[in-house]
């Protein structure tokens, strides 16, 4: 089974994808296409010959049977692995597991917009700038930590759901964004942050994106080149 | 169990979710919130009771548990439901059902943006100018009848994956949007549509729609009073 990927430092999708695999210990191989959003680039050109959805993350199976969009993922491994729990036991706290995951895939479009995901980047001053500025991102930001600290308080933590689920795997890009422009959290959301970090799939993954040391201007909308 | 919506002309996520419940028999009440997007209105002060997201649809159990988001009410009503093909039974098929799903769910932005769902309205000079001027909608359509095509001929349709299931209810307000905006479809995704809107639960959405005779000038980039 291969995962393809973009660049760890860069694609927020692929993150979701790649952590939860790395979480759950199920064997595959990651294959990077550097992101090159070129009409004709080789990104493109790979991704056409495996999926017509022409996205990244996309997992193919060894006879080319390719499962793409991270929801989709996530529900095909739940699907293929019932001894682990992707995502939580209990039936509730899995529907609102799911519902959380769907709201984010869908949803906090200004977050997204206006910081997206930059791992090796330190933007803090960006970050406070935008808080001042931007009604939208203070909102998504304000829904977000209400979401964790909420989910947080009805586990017990330290991950959403207690245990590392789907849902962390989902929302493990947002902490890499809103630590990375230094949002401001509450006490119970910055902790979930640093559990975040602190878990081997994503520090695995933050290593591999601070290793990458490339540059794609599409993606820096705040810097001209690395730091 | 509680199914809240917006207005059944204009929701499209409501309508993947009625659709969905009505297709499958599944018991509840529809409480129909107007969708009325002025800072506390109704909707809003509704919303804020029973959702975090304040957003529809969201499914309410009656202890008050709610399930929000299309996709996981989707997930929520499978699990509850093993008797009911929600998603497909072969476990390949359903991953593809999952994954054009999840690719609706988070895509086809410049379809949604410039095609609002408007179920009564008949704007087929707007959609033949919009097609003219709009690259975005014509590469989301062009995506579309691929996807479509692709699952129907792969399957035998009549539905996506051969009888209804969630992906029908994900995509019929696409089918909406794209019959009320006279968009060109080939021949394969010009029967799906029918397909689709001869389906008794959608047929019977869109009846109850053409009696609302409610106009949201929010709604109606188009028309400025109903015909």
């Amino acid at each position: 089974m291969k995962l393809y990927i973009g660049n760890k430092n860069y694609s927020s999708w692929s993150m979701r994808a790649g952590v939860l695999l790395a979480a759950f210990k199920i064997p595959h191989e990651a294959v990077l296409l550097r992101l090159d959003m070129t009409p004709g680039s080789a990104f493109y050109e790979t991704l056409a010959r495996i999926t017509p959805a022409a996205r990244v993350p996309v997992l193919v199976e060894d006879d080319g049977f390719a499962v793409w969009d991270t929801l989709a993922i996530a529900e095909y491994l739940a699907d293929r692995h019932p001894e682990l729990a992707i995502w939580p036991r209990d039936a509730r706290q899995r529907a609102r597991a799911r519902s959380v995951c769907a709201e984010m895939h869908a949803g906090f479009g200004r977050l997204r917009n206006v910081c997206p995901m930059n791992i090796e980047a330190a933007l803090p001053e960006v970050g406070a700038r935008l808080m001042a500025e931007d009604a939208g991102l203070r909102q998504d930001l304000a829904r977000i930590d209400q979401l964790w600290s909420e989910a947080l308080a009805a586990s017990g933590g330290p991950f959403l759901f207690g245990s590392f689920s789907a849902a962390d795997a989902f929302f493990a890009p947002v902490v890499m964004r809103v630590t990375r422009y230094g949002l401001p959290l509450s006490a119970a959301a910055a902790a979930y942050c640093q559990a975040i970090e602190a878990h081997p799939a994503v520090a695995a993954w933050v290593l591999d994106a601070l290793k990458e040391q490339d540059f794609i201007p599409e993606d820096e909308p705040y810097r001209t080149a690395r730091a």
